[in-house]
């Protein structure tokens, strides 16, 4: 009985890297079609999220299942727990590389902006992108240094988050109606992608360590600018 | 100790109902003080999302000792896990209302948004603030009539929010910069709060019928128009 949690259990962390490395291939391959108006990438990516969906109805059924078959108590249920949100977030990070690639794609063949936006944007990309690797990495290897990368991670998108806002409000800049949608909707899906990854990097440091993260606000939040606008 | 597991039970149901109704109150608080510019109202909701995230970590809690402690299976294994998922929901349903009062916080004493912008964004708000109080009511009850509501009203907003993409591309609507972003974010948040009323709605449908909704693309992804923009 033993023997055959311990294998489940092995195919539950299994499955969540799997599903970790086609959320981070997903926003790699998103970031990829932004900066180069990439159409078949970019499909690519819209059809991957499927394959990250069906993982985690899998990981869903897998880690009930064990709940009810095994009872495990203690770390091994935190583990359990941990594992079903966690396919969960990686769920909502694969839905954002898609948001993505989708953008590229209604704009192909265009590029979606031109200019100071553009770069913002690919940075933006290169940095989800990032935090998308680190994240497999962390659930490969439990290592929490790759957690304090992904919190770093973070903080830059939430600055370009909030860099983004003021290039969209200087008039200075010329952009057409669509332009500025998808700036804004881009800059956020990006941004929340780099949150997703760093609810996952706090849970993994709280599976490891036993401590909570503080649950504060995110740096995002302050970032938008709505505090100190009167 | 069944005795104990009953009150347990009832005690996750009860504060998960509170919770619901805190989402529901939250986004009623947002709608309003979007369309009035009420300050007073946008900062009890911003604060309330305290309390929101506190009722979430405890429902944690609660639904991990009863794991643990009572091992349950079949019906009662799926509803604990169901409740801390739908906890979750709630907690970002919570925080998108809190957004909202940030925009309209931002911009008082103005409103918003003027004119037809204005009246889309007060009526996204109010199919919004239907959608969390038919969340709360199912969470009571388990009428499943009220889960079909609940779809209903998120059909309306993904509509509406294909809408907001409509007006903001239409060059005779004269927008200024920031009244751009916050209609895009506005329209956009109140559709995801639609999105994680819909997500409650089937895990319950799931919990009384057994049956799952089929997992399709959110009607808003195909309202975003990138599918058919070319």
């Amino acid at each position: 009985m033993r023997e055959i949690f311990k294998q489940e259990m092995q195919q539950l962390g299994d499955d969540l890297l799997k599903q970790g490395r086609e959320a981070a291939r997903s926003m790699e391959g998103a970031a990829e079609s932004l900066k180069n108006a990439n159409l078949a990438l970019a499909e690519q990516v819209i059809d991957a999220d499927k394959r990250i969906d069906a993982l985690e109805r899998n990981l869903d059924e897998m880690g009930i299942s064990l709940l009810a078959r095994q009872a495990p108590v203690a770390a091994d249920l935190r583990t359990v727990v941990s594992a079903l949100r966690i396919s969960s977030t990686l769920e909502r990070m694969g839905d954002l590389a898609r948001h993505v690639a989708y953008v590229a794609r209604g704009r192909y063949p265009e590029r979606v902006n031109s200019g100071e936006v553009y770069d913002l944007l690919v940075e933006m990309a290169e940095h989800a992108t990032i935090v998308g690797h680190r994240v497999a990495e962390l659930l490969d290897s439990h290592d929490l240094e790759l957690a304090e990368r992904i919190e770093e991670e973070d903080s830059i998108l939430d600055k370009l988050h909030q860099k983004s806002f003021s290039l969209i409000l200087d008039e200075k800049q010329h952009m057409e109606r669509q332009e500025l949608i998808d700036t804004v909707l881009l800059a956020r899906y990006m941004e929340r992608y780099g949150d997703h990854g760093v609810s996952i990097a706090r849970r993994i440091t709280f599976l490891v360590t036993g401590i909570h993260a503080e649950r504060n606000m995110s740096i995002g939040d302050v970032a938008l600018g709505y505090e100190e606008r009167q």
